[in-house]
């Protein structure tokens, strides 16, 4: 077990309510952006693990889409924090999934004690991307942001059990967000080829590849973390869509043993995962001693699983 | 030491080559992109470690500036590889250090066993990017991709010896590029505001935060690896600017001891350090049991060193 233990936490979301059907989706209001919701739940997180910016060690930002291409958005993020000491700043990405692997890395380097305290920001504003065009991924998504605090653990009874992942590149054009950078330029934008620019979801293949591709990856991690997803005390997947039921249900996994706010709050991309890891410390889901897997999809199409000891 | 070693490297430019005065800059042709070049450099590498992609356990692009926004670029370039098992694909980005975070983060998960076999590529197309009314910067970029594939070193001979990174944000605004994310859509894009999308640097105000924290951290440095950057077998740092020589007279490192490929390559970004660490292994010019710094500034400010044995 890679030792450490989460003494922060905190987020922020879209104040704009949407209902589509009995879908309740959160998006920005003129008063927030990407900036206001990570500084937000970076201050909130802060405020749990009573510390201050400098007491951290690294900042981690583990999203899909960043602040700006330069420079790395954990920086930009951090200046407003005024730090008193050069703390490093780093981006990791793997879409959806980024919190998950962030956690999953950085659990070597504060086991091994290269850093005591690492801050983990999540924070994706996917109502910028989406097209109206797209009815299924254009009613989804949610804005929202979620940081997370972690620390070494000394007693060694919390930390990081196991993590995986695994990216099946036939599913690399499923989802994605084509134009912004090096492939296709902002300079190229137009009115005629502007969904480039915006997120284009093929459900139906998505859902193909994961109905395939999750039960093989879930049989791999039960065997290699010698449990059964329902001998974990809590399932925190993505919110990747409103099949999350069905494939729980495929995977075994009784309700109540796994988090579903996809009605309440949507797709928040990366954020997905510590904004209900937030929630389910708030709202003490888990405990101290509490194995939660943290479980999801992402573009790439990747899937990932981590299982920590609260 | 986190114990890996060297077994692929390749590595791929611009081919349309631009002379300011002495300077040489290399800029993609019309039969290049950031995808051909990332393949060329990948394809050799796996060429070099006579390896296959399914030798792989973990595919890391590290660069400044990703492929598309979604999905990971890790992901986009593996595909064309066609794996036939799923290798976990991840981003990491600290703008132009990025190989050097890269390399410092995953060694601890090869160290520990999670991974045995790592490609890390670096690829950057800075000619998208840069903005003729910006002279310094305009005359600095060359367009590039490097892949380095390292393995656990069973014999404990080889590794990654110390790794520091630190990120002051008050020169978070000195290097950017503002438009194409969450901060500033592509749809935004106008005549009036290009600039937006284009790099931006302010040259002085780099220059001034650097010569006050460089010489900081290398003390620092030094002080934590207990050499002189004197005792190094040669510095591989980031071909940041013209300045180089400047910077490098002023830590005491004589010619010889460091490379400097400034007027020939120019500065490739995130792909500088790899694309010279290439070079060194192809001329022979380090060799096993050498220690190698690699150094570099990058946006954010980020400075970073990581001392590696060959």
């Amino acid at each position: 077990m890679k030792n450490l233990k989460i003494i922060g936490y905190g987020k922020d979301k879209g104040n704009k309510i949407i209902q589509f059907d009995n879908n309740i989706r959160h998006r920005m209001d003129e008063t927030q952006s990407h900036y206001t919701m990570s500084v937000n739940a970076v201050e909130q997180a802060l405020l749990v693990a009573e510390c201050t910016i400098d007491d951290m060690d690294l900042i981690v930002y583990a999203s899909a889409v960043g602040y700006q291409p330069i420079p790395c958005s954990a920086s930009l993020i951090l200046e407003k924090f005024e730090p008193k000491k050069p703390i490093p700043c780093m981006d990791i990405n793997t879409t959806c999934t980024s919190f998950i692997t962030a956690l999953d890395t950085i659990s070597y380097m504060v086991h091994d004690g290269r850093y005591n305290r690492v801050l983990i920001l999540s924070a994706e504003t996917a109502s910028l991307g989406i097209n109206p065009d797209q009815k299924e991924s254009y009613e989804l998504f949610s804005d929202g942001a979620a940081a997370i605090i972690v620390e070494k653990d000394e007693t060694a009874e919390s930390g990081v059990m196991f993590g995986m992942w695994q990216t099946w590149t036939q599913g690399a054009h499923n989802t994605e967000i084509r134009g912004g950078l090096s492939s296709l330029h902002p300079r190229h934008y137009t009115k005629e080829n502007k969904a480039e620019y915006l997120f284009d979801m093929n459900g139906p293949k998505i859902l193909r590849l994961v109905a395939k591709k999750i039960p093989e990856f879930v049989q791999q991690l039960e065997k290699e973390i010698g449990m059964t997803l329902g001998d974990i005390d809590l399932i925190i997947p993505h919110q990747a869509s409103r099949a999350l039921p069905v494939i729980m249900k495929k995977l075994g996994v009784k309700e109540g043993k796994y988090m579903n706010h996809v009605e309440e709050y949507g797709n928040m991309i990366a954020a997905s995962v510590p904004y209900l890891l937030c929630l389910a410390l708030e709202e003490n889901r888990i405990k101290k001693g509490n194995t939660v897997l943290l479980f999801g999809t992402a573009a790439g199409l990747t899937i990932s699983g981590l299982l920590i000891k609260i």
